[in-house]
């Protein structure tokens, strides 16, 4: 397949780590960052350790251009902006994936808590903001010392989406990481609960110093193997 | 010990389930239902199957008058108005668990989606009505089904309070049900997480035809053998 793929906030140890995970794993990635030169040097990073690696980087907005996926990996603090930013570049029928959490650490507060967001989470206010493009909720509860590491990441990922199709190509992408297991988690609205259980992870981080993730236990595994 | 444990709403599949597992465990058990002859032939159907079961049924409030640990296993609908109604029969240094999942389904809504407590969640409206006693928030997550079955419970429960000697008690009960591994999850405002994790798991198991429960990994193992 060819699609391409835009990691912005690809500089950040979260979109760094998807971005060098998926490159491994033979996808055409697009490290985007507000600076363009902070971008090339992150997809240079990747390119120096993983062979015939396609990768490149480039502004957030000029990233998104040629960009079939887009994921969100950027503090909450500048995801409203970001989004409002990238509108005009995303093509027709890419697929944004929404990875923020909204930690009250965005506003000076804890990163063991979340801010109340008006449309329910993150992940629906981008849908808000792009009205006409398939969002898609992922990626939020992955431990980023896991994944910069080169192990599988012992965890899953629970993806929801509105819209069908995006959520399959997601879960798709997430099974592309070595370890992981991708769990249609159910419409759009389920994003809250994802972008809540990181605070919990994060707290569970502090007091037992770990990197931690989750598995779902109890479902038939037939429809979970990648 | 001679803890005596008093399970609320013990005639409910989940409060059952629990009560049948730590009979079987050797623990001291007092079945509570709104209904006192509800509650014996519950005890009843666990004393037919558990060799020396110590266990008995009773009337909600009054099993909390003998009971060192009171566990709230009830529907949303009833949690405040059982709170009140017990309030009198806790005795002074006991611990109130609560398991309670304040559902939409409580108000003619969906299971999948929960309800706003102004609190910040079920665990914390009980802290609130009794404010004089440790309130424990644990058990949101188990799989009612898995945990009536005979086979181990696969599943972690993260244990929230803020009394550090109450969530390790309530910890060590946990961890007499094969299989699961219980977790401290830190204060008792993270109860809103893991009561809005089962509206997730709830939606999993509708749409995957599961028993889900959750697992964390990441953590340092040794901390965790229980």
């Amino acid at each position: 397949m060819s699609r391409s793929i835009a990691v912005l906030g690809g500089t950040g140890p979260e979109g760094f780590g998807l971005a060098r995970r998926w490159v491994k794993a033979g996808e055409t990635v697009i490290i985007g960052s507000r600076d363009a030169k902070r971008a090339q040097q992150a997809a240079d990073k990747i390119r120096a350790c993983v062979p015939n690696a396609q990768v490149s980087g480039d502004e957030n907005s000029v990233a998104c251009v040629s960009a079939d996926v887009v994921v969100l990996t950027v503090p909450f603090e500048g995801h409203a902006a970001l989004l409002k930013h990238i509108k005009p570049a995303i093509r027709p029928g890419s697929i944004v994936v929404d990875a923020t959490v909204p930690l009250a650490a965005s506003v000076g507060g804890r990163a063991i808590r979340t801010l109340g967001i008006w449309q329910g989470s993150a992940a629906q206010e981008a849908a808000e903001l792009l009205p006409n493009v398939a969002v898609v909720a992922a990626f939020q509860n992955m431990a980023a010392d896991l994944l910069n590491g080169d192990g599988p990441v012992e965890c899953d990922v629970i993806v929801c989406s509105d819209d069908a199709s995006a959520l399959q190509s997601v879960r798709g992408l997430a099974a592309k990481i070595p370890g992981v297991r991708a769990i249609d988690g159910g419409k759009l609205e389920n994003a809250r609960i994802l972008e809540q259980m990181t605070a919990l992870l994060v707290g569970l981080n502090i007091r037992h110093k770990g990197h931690s993730g989750i598995r779902i236990t109890g479902l038939p595994n037939e429809k979970y193997k990648t």
